[in-house]
């Protein structure tokens, strides 16, 4: 099937976008123009998908779509943003008209829920499926929530589950176990980005970032960029039950630190705003659990069984 | 050589990019942070440059990192916005420091020319070379240069000159004349984006466009948009000297008209504009010929030798 890159992009994304305000003109010109809000600054951030290297090439297109978009949103709800336009880049080996179709029906599905607008973008012809996405949102002046404010004392908190989306992997790759956890599996497919939860800690939290590539790595990248340290409890971690039970019988009680693609947001407050975080996350329905301590001295740490463990931030490496 | 995501970024990105006011937060967070200017909208653009698709693999790294970010200032001038931020997406098959070196210097000495600040990216392992970037620029509420405003009597115009970048890519393939015609190979390696041109347009062109795909497929564009016609004065057209030659002497007269990459501005005007637009781009040295007209009736001709010849738009077809 060869169709032009026009008809393409009209027939599976230009109709089917959902419609935002702050758009004042969308596909089919040289430039997407959009209106930011009075008294707000823009958001903006890119993720880039590779097939072979973020998503195995069998993916149901419908999950593909429903990530590229949701790992955007992840990123946009770790400011304290609202999201409301988003751009798509997609180099393709072919024009499969169901992929499209599938993929379109996830990512609109998605962007739908969260009123968010495709303004833009590019398709192009490649030997891989490449998905770049570009997400933009809106934060009111001052509110934005960055990784640099943690503050020692600060109590650190994670929304949802550690490792889920690692023990999903595990089993896609293992063939055999592939019926039973679908919900790792899920979470691994179709990650739930924390929009209403980044929207809820404006003038709560003090720093916060989005857990992709590990809880250490990015918890790590806030002390750094703080320039503080923190020690975590293990016993408080929200673990699922079966990762839990590896490390209380010898198994790597590091992996659900270090597997990636979990999408939670990891956030730090002062102790006497815990209170109010607890109660407006509670009423949001989103799982909440406090996992630690910022300290002066820099460094990531973990008490478990009564000993203070030197963690070194580790994650996924790129290259 | 192996780096880390971060220190790649840190190392050839993050430290020479120019600054920007509008940058409340530059790289390093989930999202970069941007003010834009009361009253004004924000113009949004995206293009990919996949490796064999749209250059050669041997492409000299700097020629790429200008093209990169050249190709998307074009889709700002055409809007008549002013860049001020710009995201990079690099997928790459390893990490090698000269290319990067090589690719972030033309990157940035295009970037610094127009103040345009590298607010934030990804970089992602992948098995080729794939590049994704994304430009922002401001342009006053109500003055964007739509593709939609053409209207019956308009004349049309065009910057620079038609079909170099076709005849540099022509001389790249046929490598036996390869030292003949460097302007042309510079002109389809380095474009130079027409960013002063398009805003000083702003207010004087009822419609514009930039000639990516080719002047026939892109006036269509804004022919179907503005719901009109066109007719074209061969003997006006700025065409090399080779290529009028070549047409004159029955070579394939459509080549420049339908080869693309040349980001120039096509754009139309009221008559009564002429002479000031004909001014205002002349101060710039920006070169201008006026090559046709708009017209009532749908679809795009030619006159050439006295006669009125049909031509359907047709340019780079991506599938």
């Amino acid at each position: 099937m060869a169709l032009s890159e026009w008809s393409l992009i009209e027939r599976f994304f230009a109709r089917r976008t959902p419609r935002n305000p702050a758009t004042r003109l969308g596909i089919g010109d040289d430039c997407a123009l959009l209106a930011v809000q009075e008294g707000h600054e823009l958001a903006l951030t890119s993720d880039t998908l590779v097939e072979g290297v973020h998503f195995f090439p069998n993916v149901h297109p419908e999950d593909l779509g429903h990530k590229a978009l949701a790992v955007n949103l992840s990123d946009l709800a770790a400011m304290g943003a609202e999201p409301f336009a988003v751009t798509l880049a997609l180099t393709l080996p072919r024009a499969d008209a169901d992929w499209l179709d599938g993929f379109a029906t996830g990512f609109f599905q998605l962007a739908e829920r969260f009123g968010v607008e495709l303004v833009g973008g590019d398709t192009t012809h490649g030997p891989l499926t490449v998905i770049t996405v570009q997400a933009l949102g809106a934060v009111p002046e001052g509110l934005a929530l960055r990784r640099s404010g943690a503050r020692p004392g600060d109590a650190v908190f994670l929304t949802g589950i550690l490792g889920e989306a690692g023990l999903g992997l595990r089993r896609l790759r293992d063939k055999t176990a592939a019926a039973r956890d679908e919900a790792a599996r899920r979470h691994l497919l179709r990650p739930e980005p924390r929009v209403a939860a980044g929207l809820a800690l404006r003038g709560l939290a003090s720093a916060c970032i989005d857990v992709s590539d590990g809880l250490a790595a990015d918890l790590g990248h806030v002390l750094g960029a703080s320039g503080v340290g923190a020690c975590l409890d293990w016993d408080a971690l929200p673990l699922p039950s079966i990762l839990r039970q590896e490390a209380d019988s010898g198994g790597d009680w590091r992996f659900p630190l270090e597997c990636g693609d979990d999408y939670e947001l990891c956030f730090t407050a002062p102790q006497e705003n815990a209170a109010r975080i607890e109660a407006e996350l509670a009423a949001l329905d989103c799982p909440l659990s406090r996992i630690g301590r910022i300290e002066a001295a820099p460094g990531l740490h973990m008490l478990r069984r009564g000993i203070r463990i030197d963690m070194e931030p580790q994650g996924y490496r790129h290259f």
